[in-house]
């Protein structure tokens, strides 16, 4: 393979998902397509410049706020903390939630060596002080680490006296009890609710 | 989803075998990544202009002619058709062809709108007349697009006497009977060859 598509085709299959395969196949379309190539060799060179993180809360902006924090409709007595800040995607999809949110830029992890201090915690606490925050929904994943920063946090936010939730743990919807692993099933048992 | 994440999200999902959802984790991880997103938004900008058509056989090529047509230990007694440039990789790759290409640029397709006047014929005929070719083989794909294509080179090559071939059509290695549609097990059977 010559070199200029030997090298696209590396950089391809180091893309989450992009096989050897997957990447040939992507850089002869885009050798047969050109202007979809330039576009997309220009969107992923800006990239960086042009995407920076909301001060407020460390979602993805274009400026100084995120387009959420910039909405003054969003209910900004609740803030969802968030290990990164694409997961604010996939809870904007549901529709369900309509507060602020709170990115710690990732979870504690003993293995990985990442300490409470690293993430932001104190800015989230700063910001429950000075913001009239009146509930903290945690959103964390549920495991060891998402635990283990559930637990951090709720620590740090105590003497704030704000209401720290999280969300609830149980069978995915659509989901057999089978294929469901003890911890998850026996998660949903003791998050039990009335009907 | 704020503008710039946005176009390189649609842009990205735009490639073959890429996703929606597959999109967006790409974007992520290009914006975790400065470097690898840069030197991929440029090999991606430069791939027109860096990669060319062999003037010989159109295959990719970064000067006048490919590395196989510049390589004087193939041999140029024999000349491969295959429909597509990238096809020859596949060729390349069993390691049990060793003559030259010829890139037609497509397969006749009445559904389509492709004549054969559309594909580079005349130039594997000026070919065969020109440069010594004893054998065409016809690697295209086993389908009706390929035989009208195979059928048409046939034809146009029939005045110059050269030996036309095909690449065998029949059962996959490591496939079950079972699994074969009726097309491919009745050129199979045609196709037998003495033990």
């Amino acid at each position: 393979m010559i070199p200029p598509l030997q090298e696209l085709v590396t950089s391809l299959s180091k893309l989450p998902g992009i096989g050897r395969r997957s990447a040939e196949r992507i850089a002869f379309y885009l050798l047969a397509k050109p202007d979809e190539a330039r576009r997309l060799g220009e969107t992923t060179s800006s990239l960086q410049e042009k995407v920076k993180a909301c001060g407020r809360c460390g979602n993805f902006a274009t400026g100084e706020l995120c387009p959420v924090c910039k909405d003054n409709k969003r209910d900004s007595s609740t803030v969802c903390v968030v290990a990164r800040p694409w997961e604010i995607q996939s809870v904007e999809r549901t529709g369900e939630f309509h507060g602020l949110y709170h990115v710690l830029g990732g979870l504690v992890s003993p293995s990985a060596g990442v300490e409470p201090d690293d993430l932001a915690v104190d800015h989230l606490v700063r910001r429950v002080q000075e913001e009239h925050i009146q509930e903290v929904l945690l959103a964390l994943e549920p495991n060891m680490e998402g635990d283990l920063t559930g637990m951090h946090i709720v620590r740090k936010l105590r003497p704030t006296g704000v209401r720290v939730t999280q969300i609830a743990q149980g069978i995915p919807a659509g989901r057999d009890l089978d294929s469901a692993d003890e911890v998850t099933l026996g998660r949903a048992l003791r998050g039990r609710v009335q009907l």
